[in-house]
């Protein structure tokens, strides 16, 4: 193998480590939600729009497993509980404004997407 | 609501639209692979570990329906046939590569994943 094919290995290899991730629904939605600041369940569940509590509730439970994301409990009177991104996690907002510009500039808003 | 309320919103819509294409399995490394070149669609089934027939096929179209990808046929005999990005399609592969760069910096390949 030569040297180029083997950089040719290493950066598929990582753009799938990636999508392993982003391409698993809601999740890129959830990152790029939680880059405006720390959310409760409910107030996350009401920003992304069509995903359920079931479906919430085991990604933020990947997310953190892949520590991208954090899970704070307050005690209470009420317990308060907060998602928010890890600086792993933060350090993807960039990449997900760029794909953003990119989106707004080739891709046409689909009725049924 | 304030302009500063108004670009959250955009960048928010644009993230969304982006994810509406890669938030599905397979899109992101079916691009990424094209990325080196046009390939057949058995060339292209076995670069993506894993994917079926079938669902390779239809992500294809939908990747052409969203003008991302080209498919184009050669007469023959025999005849071939050949799945390409389209300059939309190209504009992507430097966010991939930069997703790609935080995949590797962030995330540590999971046995399950």
């Amino acid at each position: 193998m030569t040297p180029e094919h083997m950089d040719i290995h290493v950066c598929d290899a990582a753009v799938s480590l990636a999508f392993s991730v982003l391409g698993k629904r809601w999740n890129g939605m959830i990152l790029s939600t939680l880059g405006g600041g720390a959310l409760s369940f409910a107030a996350l569940r009401r920003s992304v729009t069509g995903i359920s509590d079931a479906v919430l509730s085991d990604r933020l439970t990947e997310l953190a497993d892949a520590t991208l994301v954090t899970r704070t409990v307050t005690d209470g009177p009420p317990i308060a509980v907060s998602y928010a991104l890890t600086p792993s996690g933060k350090e993807l907002l960039p990449v997900l404004d760029q794909l953003g510009t990119w989106a707004a500039a080739n891709l046409t808003p689909a009725p049924g997407r």
